[in-house]
């Protein structure tokens, strides 16, 4: 017997809790959102002491620093933190939007309203940040979340959730809305997948063998993302000069996540002149290529020190480093065939000016986010607009691209009659 | 060897018919629609006699006579599936559809746009009309769909589907749009579901084993529905005499289906004079009664000819006939208690006046559609004013209720900069 509740005893903690975090007004979940900051702040010392010996423990498995780094909070970045929580309680509550309102021709009265979709689970890795940005997110949409992270930080996760539960106590809200299933053994995850009657969907959120499990696993709806090989295709009528700061961003700016740049398809009728200057500008960035044969014929062997002929599975990768595929494409319709069999769905742009081009483009390509003569980076909660962002949505079903509060939502038909029946 | 072609290979066609179904016209959909209906009112003599041989081998194997009569077409039943098919074609189109346009601080240009969601799989029992119904939407809405029908309609469906493609012939639309699996194997069923790299969504439409058999074997998301357990909540302040009629209506009109009333929930105060009332009203259309303690109170022994005290699961059935349970609440509280134990999430309503009890119950009861003085029979895509439907979703994410054309979409976000890059 394990020492920590039963997984399926969480789920239904959760989703008794949910009947009641949905009716839970706007103000009073704010007023909860700021004392789970302010108590978070106070423990501060337990929660950084528990960050310290799951540090000790990953530096004594042989973790890589990267990893290290990840997985490391220290009073400013937990200040950080605390400050995207508080965030929240500034972005408007979704629950309850009035999203459609008719009068049907037989009187009825139909009303179509936002209601949270009610218990979550959210299987996430190494970064404890996302503890306390998920339990956040979940709490102002009026979800319930049961919260599974990395072994590698769970001394981190019960400080985090402890506090996070304390927070809850001077509220309304109950405190089993967050939950944290503290035992590690992944045996959990697979008991977590199959609470289907208590629990609504499943967020992974790390690599993809994890969204794998899950999908292979899962009674609950999941939603996968969070996997993005991108692409820019630059064509014959693109401004070259002010293509290669717009690559040079998705590519640079932040290269280990997921809307960065992972291939660039160029128009052969400015290959010629474009690639080197490409490889020149991003090679100063500290970049390397893998070029198709035909990028290879104009690339090597000048540039011969950052540029590989591409391998088999090279176009299929998502590089998470500073490493570009190249490609030359007869056309934008072979751009958009390659970008069909390669792309994972997330962000896949044209930079042109040819608005016959640009056309066939933005019909044809099927992603999440099609961009023209813009960054990959830009797909992202905030940046769009849609306020924080709990995951990337690479599937079609309920959610595409970036979810914000409002995805974490369905919603309810209400019909007010006169004591109407169907004819 | 199976003389078919392989499920694998059915999905992958399916999967490259549907980049080019997503970008036909509206106007050369509808088109492709009626004929489709030409074709298969031409090859009506081979259906029918292809309907014929299946019913002669359900008789054979022992089906009962409502079982027949479900799997049965003449020339007037399919003249029905016909004009509706064509009614299709006067539906709005989803796909194109603008959703949300903002031009963000930074000049960047959003659209959010719907798209079809791909490929469809509809795994449906006995009535051949889902065929023609779901191939009309699908094709509408610019979805492929893989058709796998019953066993005891596979001789009806083949020749259905083989109209439907011959009606794509003379169009623009790839046969492949719309494809079945011939094959009645059960493994098929199994290969389709682990289809997840060519398939977006998988619709079972059939009894409750068949949802929990795609849910527990699928890869794809599976939106599962069309089961209702549903109740009707009598107050103590509902016009009693106008009650009457919507119960009636909710439980006799078409008891076999979805949205038809379980479960009559009444407040103390009015049981006395209702209850007796409601028996003597129903009892003349033949509908018998399963009576909680207080409800067998006020009616037995008077009643006993048609209301028997409720067993252990009867409050958990889905009658499909003329049977309904009856119960007393103590007040409205206990009836939404009631429901969020009992209920499938489809269709629940109260009959009542006074506006706390009403805005409480509107409020708690999580159903897809909460009624408020009216029958549950209106949870229809054609009387919500969705147009046809495909399906009732009871599941939370993507949809919820009634599913229409636009339910069978998804959208992408096509943003626009002028060489922009994330700062």
């Amino acid at each position: 017997m394990s020492e920590y509740p039963a997984v399926i005893t969480l789920c239904h903690q959760a989703r008794q809790a949910a009947a009641i975090l949905a009716h839970i007004p706007t103000a009073e979940k704010n007023r909860a959102l700021h004392a789970m900051a302010d108590v978070l702040w106070k423990e501060r010392a337990a929660i950084l002491a528990a960050n310290q010996a799951d540090l000790e423990a990953a530096r004594a498995a042989g973790l890589s620093e990267a990893m290290l780094d990840r997985l490391m909070l220290n009073e400013k970045r937990l200040q950080g933190i605390l400050n995207d929580l508080r965030q929240v309680s500034e972005l408007p509550d979704p629950a309850g939007e009035l999203m459609e309102e008719k009068i049907l021709p037989n009187g009825l009265h139909l009303r179509k309203v936002r209601v949270p979709l009610g218990v979550l689970a959210v299987i996430y890795e190494a970064r404890p940040n996302v503890t306390v940005d998920v339990a956040g997110l979940a709490l102002k949409s009026g979800n319930c979340v049961i919260l599974r992270g990395g072994s590698e930080t769970i001394r981190s996760n019960r400080a985090l959730a402890a506090a996070i539960q304390h927070g809850l106590q001077g509220t309304n809200i109950p405190r089993e809305a967050i939950q944290l299933i503290e035992d590690t053994d992944r045996q959990r995850v697979l008991e977590l997948l199959q609470q289907d009657q208590t629990v609504d969907l499943v967020l992974p959120r790390g690599g993809a063998s994890l969204h794998e499990f899950c999908r292979q696993n899962s009674r609950i709806p999941v939603v996968t993302g969070g996997m993005g090989i991108c692409h820019l295709y630059v064509d014959a009528s693109a401004d070259l000069e002010r293509a290669l700061p717009v690559i040079e961003n998705a590519k640079v700016q932040r290269p280990s996540v997921c809307n960065a740049l992972d291939t660039v398809l160029v128009h052969p009728a400015v290959a010629e002149r474009f690639l080197p200057k490409l490889v020149e500008k991003l090679r100063a960035d500290g970049v390397t290529f893998r070029a198709d044969p035909e990028a290879c014929r104009i690339l090597l062997p000048q540039c011969a020190d950052c540029v590989l002929p591409a391998g088999e599975q090279d176009f299929d990768t998502e590089w998470l480093s500073l490493v570009l595929g190249l490609k030359v494409v007869v056309n934008v319709t072979e751009a958009i065939e390659h970008i069909a069999a390669h792309s994972t769905g997330h962000s896949d742009g044209i930079l042109a000016h040819d608005p016959e081009a640009i056309r066939e483009f933005v019909e044809k390509v099927d992603s999440a986010a099609v961009y023209v003569n813009a960054s990959t980076r830009f797909t992202d909660g905030a940046q769009m607009g849609l306020g924080a962002e709990i995951a990337v949505s690479t599937q079609r079903l309920h959610a595409r691209g970036p979810m914000g509060l409002r995805e974490l939502t369905t919603y309810k038909w209400i019909i007010e009659g006169d004591y109407s029946v169907r004819g």
